[in-house]
């Protein structure tokens, strides 16, 4: 087991890509516990720095991710989380991904569902 | 142009993408400034953290990164950087990316390049 280089806040950034498409879906923060809740369950859990407290990716939507691997960086502060998506999307605001607009605003991210209807 | 969310020490968590083979090869941190200059010179600036400095990637390895689009996410808090990747590797390890191991520690990325050779 690699030691993971928690910040001062308990905290680590955690990518997360789809495995079988290779896609950068998110970014998220987990903590000692969200990381053991992840491999326990086999469903991401990230740390919620807004709301203060563990989160269950997709409890709310549905849309929960599988995660098939976790990865450490060199460093042992930074986690990759290789899943697959459930519901199509990752990002809250119906796209594929968080990542759907470059610098300049430009939209080059995919719809993937309403999210009006899902949450 | 998207307002970027820097945090309290005017920095942002940026992946580093390989454009070609989808592989997540590194995440590091920026300033406005690195941005800019990556903007500019089409080549991966961040910032360091522990020499607290602005960063080419590649300047002492000459394994630089040549970046074909930046992405933002749905906050405007990370960023996610698309490159070619110069001399094989990101990582200074001389694996391929970063994310080389499990949490479990087990080796499972390429190596790329031998780091006594490089630094």
């Amino acid at each position: 087991m690699i030691d993971l280089a928690f910040d001062e806040n308990g905290l680590l950034p955690a990518i997360t890509q789809d495995d079988e498409t290779g896609e950068v879906l998110m970014l998220a923060y987990v903590t000692e516990e969200a990381v053991a809740k992840t491999e326990e369950t086999g469903f991401a859990h990230y740390y919620s720095r807004s709301r203060d407290e563990l989160w269950k990716k997709g409890a709310t939507s549905g849309h929960v991710q599988h995660v098939s691997d976790i990865r450490v960086d060199c460093d042992g502060d930074t986690l990759l989380y290789l899943v697959q998506q459930d519901g199509g999307g990752a990002c809250h605001t119906g796209y594929r991904s968080c990542f759907y607009r470059t610098l300049s605003g430009e939209v080059v991210g995919e719809k993937a569902f309403d999210p009006e209807e899902v949450y």
